[in-house]
């Protein structure tokens, strides 16, 4: 086989553009000079757009887990109260992060693969009045989950004066986000799902509200340090040395989203979840979530007659094909199928029709492209006959 | 859609392998540097493999074309006698160049869709004792035919003192070639087909035989007068500027050939041509060759009860896939898809699964994933179900 050819369905990182690519390869510039001031200034307009918001989109270089530090580290100190709402592996990522500051966690776990319900946020806010911010993850990566963020901080308002704040790494982006009309007060994600970048950025905004808290907050550490980001930005820079090449990419991943539009990008994505979830379905393999707790950008299904780590490294040998297995609790039980950032519906297409082969490899006894008749019919009915 | 995600089944030129592309971006050289001058040399030990042949693999910077046309230059003259054996728009090439030099044509024209058979050819030189040269195609890329090459010369050779001329540009990379063994007097190919570059370098290498006709023929012309581009050779150049980057390319080309070996290169093809066959015959969709006519490297099809061009349109607007229409006579009756070069089983399977889609959208009723199925038999059925 063509021994350089990968296909990268996992959740995160997600396969690169060409441009974006050959964007990462621009001669490298100065970060404090005026090429790159410039660049920097011009990129807050699409990443307003990509939010939903006219707050500052601050551009970090680290991980998303960076931003989900800052997010906890500008807006409480130890021994201040929190509610995490734990869905999956990256709520426990807040709840690590929150105790490793000392902060009170309290914790409202969802069963992994589905979603929260705002009521019992709105239950737990009550027994515990003191808690002074919300945390939940927009898609849960670990189990495909996408949770109602655009419900939670209505909910939140109506019992309780905490900040909302929203981990949305594995989405935004490749779904439509509001963060301003949601009244989300912190929303984080980073450059390696929907954006189409490789790791190493990370983005974060933050209300008006949410500012105040963070202005007002003494203990803000130094690299996160929001303030210094939201300064460095009013002079079109960063506080630290940036990833500059990362800005490139930017740059060019931005246009690309406009170019495709940003509701055709998020039709596409709902359409590859429809296109995916279909095929197991035909094929009799168990999904781990619901129809509406399913994610736009990953799904999980959950073997009951094959192994799922077997099934991974034959598609790995026989193709290159790259897909995730579970984390934390459920390691070893479920797969995920990363469909976001640069991937189309025919390259889902591609995915099924190589799995079809993977599943027959290691012995499960299906209908050789039923899975992907499935996805195509679903690909026509949403995408019309003619 | 993803508006720059394109799919390239045409019969060439072909997609680029990333690390080609990447090569073709190093930093230009003098092409009379001692840098370039070593890489020239380095190219000649994978170009013998290519070709099956231990004699100089010239490079000219042109087109396929321009070394068919120095294959007909530097063996043959005004006035000369020729055999041209035509199964489609590339044998009438070669007569259309030897007829632009007053060059007398015999030709042997099969029907377009079959392969010659050598017992015709026999017949033909005998009918024509004068003939100098035989000129052949190896994949007739009109047709998707691929023609008894490795008969040839021996037919031949029992029956006239003529030369074998061989245009190999659409299969040669991709298909077993034994220049040497099967005894083809002069062989061409070009880079844009299974070499998984772009347009630009044509190759030409001949046998001590033709280079003993080159020798003593008088009017060899300027830009392609082979004599010249085998002395740059002996000096590890070439006689004018040559395409320095398409040769950074060919570098990369030739060594990803090596790393996947050429016995999986040429199975790897056998089975593109194998799958693409059978999605076609599940569909019923008729093929324009038969089994053993078919080439490795494109596949023609012949729709009986729906319009190629208007497919081809639909599979362009939807998906970004290109796949080529007919040629000369064929033109609007046929369809051709390329798989050859940087394209792999995995491609055939999106390749066939975007394909029963636009069946479907243009109103032609088949069963979804019923190609793909039979495809990923073939595909079980060869590489095995373990």
């Amino acid at each position: 086989m063509l021994k350089d050819q990968t296909f990268l369905r996992i959740p995160g990182p997600t396969p690169i553009p060409p441009s974006v690519q050959q964007a990462l390869s621009r001669p490298m510039s100065g970060h404090r000079s005026n090429e790159t001031s410039e660049l920097f200034a011009s990129l807050q307009p699409g990443l307003h757009k990509v939010f939903g918001t006219t707050q500052d989109v601050l551009i970090l270089t680290g991980s998303g887990t960076s931003a989900l530090e800052a997010a906890v580290v500008n807006t409480v100190q130890a021994g201040d109260e929190v509610l995490v709402i734990v869905t999956g592996s990256f709520g426990e990522r807040f709840v690590g992060i929150c105790e490793a500051y000392d902060i009170t966690v309290h914790r409202l776990d969802v069963e992994w693969g589905t979603s929260f319900q705002v009521e019992d946020v709105q239950e737990s806010l009550k027994k515990h009045p003191a808690v002074k911010a919300v945390f939940a993850t927009f898609c849960e990566t670990s189990t495909g989950v996408i949770n109602p963020i655009t419900l939670l901080s209505k909910a939140v308002n109506e019992v309780s004066e905490a900040l909302t704040i929203v981990d949305g790494v594995s989405c935004v982006g490749g779904v439509q986000t509001r963060m301003d009309d949601w009244g989300i007060d912190i929303l984080v994600t980073g450059s390696q799902k929907a954006l189409m970048l490789p790791p190493g950025l990370a983005f974060i905004a933050a209300s008006v509200r949410a500012w105040k808290c963070i202005e007002m907050n003494s203990g803000r550490g130094f690299y996160l340090d929001l303030v210094k980001y939201k300064k460095g930005l009013k002079q079109n820079s960063t506080p630290f040395t940036p990833a500059v090449s990362l800005l490139f990419g930017l740059d060019e991943a931005l246009q690309l989203l406009e170019k495709e539009g940003f509701p055709e990008v998020f039709a596409r994505h709902t359409l590859m979840k429809k296109m995916t979830r279909a095929a197991f379905r035909s094929l009799n393999i168990p999904l781990l979530t619901n129809d509406e707790d399913a994610s736009e950008t990953v799904t999980a299904v959950q073997p009951n007659d094959f192994d799922a780590d077997a099934f991974r490294k034959v598609l790995k040998s026989e193709f290159g094909l790259s897909i995730a297995g579970g984390q934390g609790r459920l390691k070893g039980k479920i797969l995920r199928i990363g469909h976001m950032g640069y991937c189309s519906p025919a390259d889902m297409l591609q995915t099924l029709a190589m799995m079809e082969i993977g599943l027959l490899k290691i012995g499960k006894k299906i209908e050789l492209g039923k899975g992907v008749a499935a996805a195509q019919q679903v690909y026509l009915t949403m995408r019309g006959t003619k």
